[in-house]
């Protein structure tokens, strides 16, 4: 038998680029989007700065939280800002140490980019190189199919904490071919879906109490509405345009999709009834 | 003489949308931006579920954290869901209530709607109205030049909090008239700099010793390098593409400018001199 749990997953992302609004946080919306669709509880992202006491304490902070998945991402390579491993064995209260299995993904990566670019230089294991393989020694490293710095896998009372690059498609990579089907398990069959309808020329407010109506008669089903135009002030052709997005998280059997398209039929009644008032 | 402090800002987002990856976070990307362009310090993003009590628990956290700035986006409109102002009432402890300018700005933009559309309805306060004028009783309304629901503020203790909606072009609007200028009156001469230089065909671990170089020698310059392309696994063809960028944050004065431009040219004469290995 499958378990049913819910599983919740908080996410940290480490850079200033992120924070100075360089970067967009694509890798938030990128691991948001996979946990959810697997049937993970996203609660929280967080996004510091690369100080080892900012990521320490971050760190600290979400293991008081006990969500069953901590993902971070960022700050695994090999320059002096990427300080999540450092981060990570603070706040677990350990050491950083060469970790060999490490070191030979690392090697093995500097031979494979200088053998496939056919380079005459020798393959150093220079500083920042051993750097990506020196992991909190309560930790594991985890192969990166694309990148030269490894993923790390830590188990803290409970809780799994994986640390992933930074480098959207390393991150991606790793996500997919070692965290996926285990966050999959731990989620068993529970399942989320999802819905949207549009609504055209009705304000929010004419809206929202016909969501309400919606929701209370129909028990489990999360409706939201997105507003994206729909500006008082503005010319009466910038007409409203709202997303009506309605979501289930439950389990398989309790059959969560035909329950969004009852909600969805209920709604899209109410507001033809109201008649579109603007 | 203006101060030249270092002010911290922390942005908090609300919202399921942004952690269930539907919405992508282009609102803490703006806002990350503007108060970094302004000299201040952003020091953390988090996100939250629409949740009152993740919402009053994250405010609670910030404030200990004592930042001199507090912007939050989202959860200010008319429906259920939008939930921010009864956690901060929370967080604050005290009471949600009606306040009376509020009300008169939700009240005018019902009529500018109605009467910009030429619409036979009349423009009733309904709860889903009144709502957006429900303030916790510390907390003064700002207009919003573009939607319905006003922006609040709330000062505690040295810290002012703002609370924006999370529809990008009212969160913009808001920002750009009410708080810009107040940011960029605390942050004082202090200004943020940055220069862009890409590095083509040399992976990343080649370049981080000449980095950590070129940063012993210059003071209060950040140097940053991230990887577009640049696998170790991959083709030839795919060859490694890094942005380095260089950022400063100081007084006029000290001319941070000058600074970064002599950092960068140090930096691109060590990447000459190695010739580029790969």
């Amino acid at each position: 038998m499958r378990s049913t749990m819910i599983i919740d997953v908080e996410i940290i992302c480490i850079g200033n680029e992120l924070l100075i609004g360089k970067t967009l946080n694509t890798n938030a919306h990128w691991l948001g989007r996979q946990a959810t669709i697997l049937g993970a509880n996203v609660k929280r992202i967080t996004v510091v700065q690369d100080i080892v006491d900012e990521i320490a304490g971050i760190i600290c902070e979400v293991i008081r939280r006990k969500p069953q998945y901590i993902i971070v991402t960022g700050g695994l390579g090999p320059t002096f800002d990427d300080k999540t491993l450092e981060g990570i064995a603070k706040a677990l209260n350990c050491k950083l140490q060469v970790n060999q299995k490490a070191l030979a993904m690392v090697k093995e990566k500097c031979e494979e980019y200088v053998r496939k670019r056919h380079l005459q230089i020798p393959v150093e294991l220079t500083p920042a190189r051993v750097k990506m393989a020196m992991l909190p020694d309560k930790a594991e490293p985890i192969c990166n199919p694309i990148g030269s710095a490894p993923g790390v896998r830590a188990d803290i009372d409970g809780t799994v904490l994986f640390a992933l690059p930074g480098v959207p498609s390393e991150m991606e990579a790793i996500f997919m071919d070692s965290i996926s089907s285990l966050l999959s398990q731990a989620v068993g069959d529970r399942v989320f879906v999802e819905e949207s309808m549009f609504v055209d020329n009705m304000a929010e407010s004419y809206l929202a109490p016909l969501i309400d109506k919606v929701m209370a008669a129909n028990e489990g089903v999360y409706i939201k509405s997105h507003v994206f135009t729909g500006d008082y002030s503005m010319s009466v052709e910038n007409k409203p345009h709202i997303e009506v997005h309605l979501t289930a998280s439950a389990k398989a059997k309790e059959h969560p999709k035909m329950k969004l398209l009852k909600a969805k039929d209920e709604l899209s009644k109410l507001i033809e009834a109201v008649g579109q008032p603007t």
